[in-house]
């Protein structure tokens, strides 16, 4: 019986190549042969968890079950955070799967599988078509970085007319760039130093503003001019710098996890209805349309990649902990 | 040439009659006799601020500018906080005027006439037909506090099918209350004690709980229920009672203002995906739609009423800071 590598993280923080025997299918699960997995900072939450490692995977179709409709073998496909909603809840016929109760995600169904391994047995309709024009190394980081800044976009209303406050150019940063700036909007980029300033107007920043140390933004055309404000950085901004940049009715959609309070000046959030709006992963039907978005219009995470073994594995967390990722680390197999 | 009163707040809190002559109309302005001013919570923060008091305003139109297109005299019109914005913005050409960033405001624009007054003098484009249906009384309470419920409610979504919980009973909450049970949706109310089940289940309350003193709402039907939550309350509510509450990208509409932060525990913001919603007064398209749907449906602000008169408006104040209103206070004329 055929069997397939899963690399596990380890509650003392090492990593560990499992070994798996490859199940019998049955009714709409699809063997995936992976060809690339991205590494997203989830996974270092999860670092010391006994588990499978990776939720950004790619790969090629190999053997379908026996009531998969649309899947072929030999088909390329991709899969990220969610997994698994229960199909016959509110959220589920909604297009709004993210918050079925029942759905499963990475990390908190203590997967035993996952992107960062030789295979993968998934349900077909949790597997994504990657479109032509995307290599399988600059898919992979799509499938929960560009999905989770995307789907912000398309659930909330960004489109071709907004005007769009990015802070932080990282892994999320350089992607909401990217999308703003390809769907014709305006894209303001805001960012610790200007060491960063070339690099995000290539990806398409219209406007670029270096924040250290300033207690405001001194440009006149800026102030209530942001219709969004999306927060890349690992850290709450100082408030006061940037809601004076707000339209009236802006939104902020904050994208990165914290512990504690989110906290935000009351009279502004009022009196200029401000709304601050939460957002998880992506959605089905949003995490297709960013594929063939980026696919059509060109969009490509920057990469550096590892090699999919322990050593680098352990490399490639290395250098996102340390800060130094540019801007997605993606993992290939080493006999692909 | 014509005289009339206004009632003005003092810097020492007192209130003082001040005669004033009616202007040659010009332009659209448009002279009203006011037949009922409603009291609302913002005039206790002008108590001391040398102005005309009162923005919910009706009465009858005794005179037209030349330019003015749709009113005319006899006509039945009222009146609220927002006036006199600029009219060729985004926020303007959009429905959005409340947030032009040269409208006027009650209180803002140091406004030397109110409701609080024999007449007033205002453009026609920011005065509201009022529908048969309402007294001249019942309808002054809705053009601030009837508004600002209703436009949070119809700009933000809330819907036939909407859970909408409401935290408090007072001037806001109970008309809340009432706009969420005719449209047919749900209603579930939150009160400090069980002092206003009774009144808030006649008025339409679907489900209500008293919260004092509780560190959770023990009903397992309720968990994840709401879509919305109104916050009427001139305090936060414990976040920890009230979030296991919240659906899925649940909204939370805060509509009293407080200082300081606004805090809302910030993993559940993002996990669960909810977004706290800033909400002001209503533009002006929302405003009547708010006026024909309480007409249509029976719908009626409970009143304490008062003489329009300096003695009448003391006493009116008195009622409302100790906490005694129910639910809103309306001025009256005594030779009306």
């Amino acid at each position: 019986m055929p069997s397939f590598t899963v690399f596990k993280a380890q509650k003392d923080g090492s990593i560990k190549e499992a070994i798996t025997t490859k199940p019998d299918l049955t009714y709409d699960q699809v063997l995936v042969r992976i060809t690339a997995s991205g590494l997203c900072f989830t996974d270092v939450h999860y670092r010391h968890a006994d588990m499978a490692l990776g939720h950004e995977g790619v790969g090629i179709v190999q053997e379908v079950g026996p009531v998969v409709k649309n899947l072929r073998k030999g088909d390329r496909v991709g899969w990220g955070y969610l997994h698994n909603s229960c199909g016959m809840c509110e959220k589920c016929w909604t297009g709004h799967e993210t918050y079925c109760a029942k759905r499963e995600t990475y990390g908190a169904a203590n997967f035993d599988q996952g992107s960062m391994a030789s295979h993968g047995v998934w349900r077909e309709s949790f597997l994504f078509r990657v479109p032509e024009g995307l290599t399988d190394a600059e898919a992979a980081p799509l499938m929960c970085g560009g999905a989770t800044v995307w789907s912000a976009m398309e659930l909330y209303g960004i489109g071709p007319t907004s005007r769009v406050g990015v802070i932080g150019v990282g892994g999320l940063g350089h992607l909401a760039i990217q999308f703003i700036s390809k769907m014709g909007a305006e894209a303001v980029v805001f960012s610790g130093t200007d060491s960063k300033e070339a690099e995000a107007k290539r990806l398409g920043a219209n406007k670029f503003y270096a924040t250290k140390g300033k207690s405001e933004i001194d440009d006149p055309a800026l102030q209530s001019h942001l219709d969004y404000l999306i927060v890349t950085s690992s850290y709450l901004p100082d408030w006061n710098v940037y809601l004076p940049l707000l339209a009236p009715e802006g939104k902020i959609i904050p994208l990165t996890v914290s512990d504690g309070d989110f906290k935000v000046p009351y009279e502004p959030l009022l009196m200029r209805g401000l709304a601050v709006q939460g957002s998880l992963v992506s959605p089905r039907f949003a995490h297709q349309h960013m594929l063939d978005f980026a696919a059509r219009n060109g969009i490509k995470p920057l990469l550096n990649t590892f090699p999919l073994s322990v050593e680098g594995i352990e490399e490639a967390f290395n250098v996102l902990t340390s800060g130094k990722m540019r801007y997605r680390g993606v993992l290939i197999p080493e006999q692909h």
